[in-house]
């Protein structure tokens, strides 16, 4: 695990080159039109050290829909917030059915299996409601001082047709409040899920975001402790067994680090103690993962020996 | 990452002093007469470090039921013999639902989600029965040269329990059969899988044995390459999404290393680079695990700072 | 099948004393206050034969709400106006599980299984809404003319406490808006749905409103052919095989007549070419039929021997 | 309901002609070998009225392997022989789902929804032979005291060619008996099972043998009472409601009386007080069922205007 900065960089570029050969891989998210119109040869990489090295290729500059990956942030706040408490109205397992699949959440009561799925977001959701006067607004204001960078923003675009949409994550969001794990109305709960969902950020600004994740819980850029070292390390160890939805197992069988996906083709992981990464490539498969982002990841990790395993 | 011998040693020992005082907790397995009758007052503890270091507190020097700890050694066996044509019969991915349950099964055509869960296991057994003459001596010889020690066995009595009161088990077989998905026949599928569930051994053997897989592979007793770094990272990835049954994630989100555990009452577990470790406590969680390996294991993994997080 | 009209009258008048002994059975729905202040000692029965005779007993002219016997009378307008075609949307099978369960409705793609379970009756009231500029008003004439009385309506409170409560049907309608099976707005449906649930009707008028059922589709009132004698047919056996939820089967088999029942505690029922029967107990057992209703009908087909079988 | 013998004997003639131009449709069972080789050409009917009036078109006459019509003759004589204690070990409702799935009966711990699928006609299998010295000498018995004709016996091709790939049915088994549904040895409750399901009946015997249901429990040909006239009543509704696997609500629907299908493609059917039916027509429908059966018998329900409902 001892890579040089050069050899690192020499690595991702030859893989970058070789990788671009292969976009357009999968299909892009059409459930809403707004996400379908993206081009489906948007490939960007970022790469940042704990030394800080900053590597990026490709659209990696570009902002993209990160969607799912918003679970990741909001989870965060929660976690920060109310410590093990969260655990109260959702669990830590990986799901092992589709990733808005109402049937376990029926038979489980309305418990969703854990906080990347997308009936555990809305329990998030709706806590950082109960703890937030304005949560998209703190929720913005945390990507920011993550990332440094304040022009974070949501589309309105895609909250308007995420809503618009939304009546499969409507289904899940009333069968909770059947089994009274939604506190607020559902119409405020899938209103702030849908404006997370809808935030728009770069590949640079993603890798930048899961630095803490990789520094014990200590946001480099402002020194603050966001997690505690074992909060961190569990929130890693979640993010390994359910980040990629009914993939994480394949996923972390190839290529073996925490990550978390988005289906507008993002895909944020990490290595603690050594780096983060962030790809974005729009052509997904079958199970809602960007395929290109996988297929990269798994070479990234084989060619440079990190891993966590 | 860097604890001294001495500082291992010492924080061991106070924790097993610690958690000495809790033995009995959980309730032994008694679905055959063999297991029930196990002192659910035992409990053992072994590390081994790569630099040699061996550590054995209580029953470790006692053998007992490994059970689905078997699934590990024999999952290796086929891997090694057989690479990523193992996945054309079964999945890697968590079961979401519990260890036997013959639902997701059904749903998904015979094909089990992962090795480490009994169908999975069995389809493994199949093909330990294609790949060899005499497939348990090869199981069992596999054993002597991991551990050193060629005293390793299964217990008569347990094997002929386990197959009498096998029902849920031969209706998972059969039901792969009628998917096409067994290929022997079930009786002597079930035979086999029953004699590797029944190998009994100790908490220090079982260090020893899986020191491989925190060695890239290599079996430190022989100098043998058993599987390729990739193939290791890959098989340790697999323990951490599925090795404990359906409580993976929250293990991994506890404990934060591979493991695999048996409803004999052991856990092994391994910390890349660093160390193996075996508890035993026969007494079990509402999920089939040992409660006191679990507890043990969490606080193991946050006094002495290792994790692969 | 030839019972006097005397001997009929002091069949159900004996009946009636010795079931009105066992009031108080069961539980009062209590999903919704409105529901749950009902006096669970109420009970009442009401007969009526094709040759005219009117039989009632006890809180016969007793208004309560009809909830899911208004199935009844939605689907036979719906399939007065589609015929056949209502089955491209719906099925015709027993639901084998819950009536208010989702894991079906996911696994068939958002078909219900037939239009007495609730999913199936808000697809009907999705056609209803197509079919009739004011639907509300059509089923309410359609009922003011089955039993000739003009003051059938709605309750308002119970109304607005289904909708105040009504995540779980959310649910179900949102998944089925989701698969493309709901074409009105979701809150157009539930709210012409729960109106429908909130109908008041007397033992009295049941009887009469589903006399055309036992009469090949003719409205003795009105001498008007409301389903061809095919489609009444096919609606009491409809009835027979899904009528009472989960307990279909069971109520077949001790029964052995055509009915529909609701959570209200009515349940009504035919022999066909015989009469009509409607009996009122809030009492409900674990399925949701009444209790008192399912015993009095058992005894009351064994003891005047009308029975279709 | 007061055809002359006459006129039926000319609607169910021509009724025959007009179908015979039908013969082939759907696809003969092949999940063995020895059904897979019937001609898909063969087409037989029987009527028998209560006045014994006896009518055969076509392969009346030909035996076929009766396949699960079995079950209605076993189910008979354990219901006999035990009464309602029957019912402790298994229900009376439909199953909603595949005729042989394992889901519903692991969900309802081993307790299958009614004998007439596979499960349950397993559980009855199960009590004849605690009930029975000889189960299968006293079934074939049964069986020829119900017809007059004691040549009927069990295809020992078929038998052991269900045997051999009776995978499926195994796992039912053997998962039934993890729950203590079954008492005796797998092994022996397949055989006889098997045995059971390869009886050979032609469609005048099988419109014979079920003239008691028809008749109120008495066997027509001893004038011996089988079962009291209430639990023949409640035979015919279990028939209704559940003796077409998964189609019994649109059979009941389309058809209107109380019938039992085989994988044979034969269908034994009957309308209480007034005659009985069998069809053979070896192709079925995606559900199991005969496709010329079916559509046979929904017109000669509807132009003889005879029907329960």
């Amino acid at each position: 695990m001892s890579l040089s900065q050069q050899t690192l960089s020499e690595i991702v570029g030859t893989l970058f080159t070789e990788y671009s050969r292969k976009r357009g891989r999968g299909k892009v998210a059409d459930y809403i039109p707004a996400l379908g119109k993206v081009d489906p040869q948007r490939f960007g990489v970022a790469v940042q050290t704990l030394s800080a090295q900053k590597l990026s290729f490709g659209d990696a500059e570009e902002p993209f829909s990160i969607q799912s990956i918003s679970k990741l942030f909001a989870f965060t706040m929660a976690f920060a917030e109310r410590g093990e408490k969260v655990w109260e109205r959702l669990g830590k397992e990986p799901s092992g059915t589709s990733f808005n699949s109402l049937f376990q959440l029926e038979a489980e009561n309305g418990i969703p299996r854990n906080p990347f799925i997308n009936a555990g977001a809305m329990v998030i959701t709706d806590m950082l409601i109960d703890d937030f006067d304005d949560p998209m607004f703190e929720l913005l204001s945390f990507l920011h001082n993550l990332t440094g960078c304040n022009t974070i923003d949501y589309d309105e675009e895609v909250y308007r047709s995420e809503l618009a949409y939304g009546s499969r994550n409507a289904a899940l969001c009333y069968l909770m409040k059947s089994f009274g794990n939604i506190h607020h109305s559902v119409r405020k709960v899938l209103d702030l899920y849908f404006m997370q969902c809808s935030i728009r950020m770069t590949c640079t600004e993603l890798a930048q975001a899961v630095q803490f994740l990789a520094c014990s819980g200590i946001n480099p850029l402002t020194r603050t402790q966001l997690l505690t070292a074992s909060q961190t390390k569990r929130t890693n160890a979640l993010m390994l067994t359910t980040g990629l939805y009914n993939e994480a197992g394949d996923f972390a069988f190839r290529v073996g680090i925490p990550a978390k996906s988005g289906v507008g083709g993002g895909i944020v992981g990490l290595i603690p103690s050594e780096l983060t990464v962030a790809t974005w490539s729009p052509g997904l498969n079958a199970l809602g993962n960007s395929q290109l982002g996988i297929d990269f990841l798994e070479e990234f990790t084989t060619r440079t020996g990190l891993s966590i395993f």
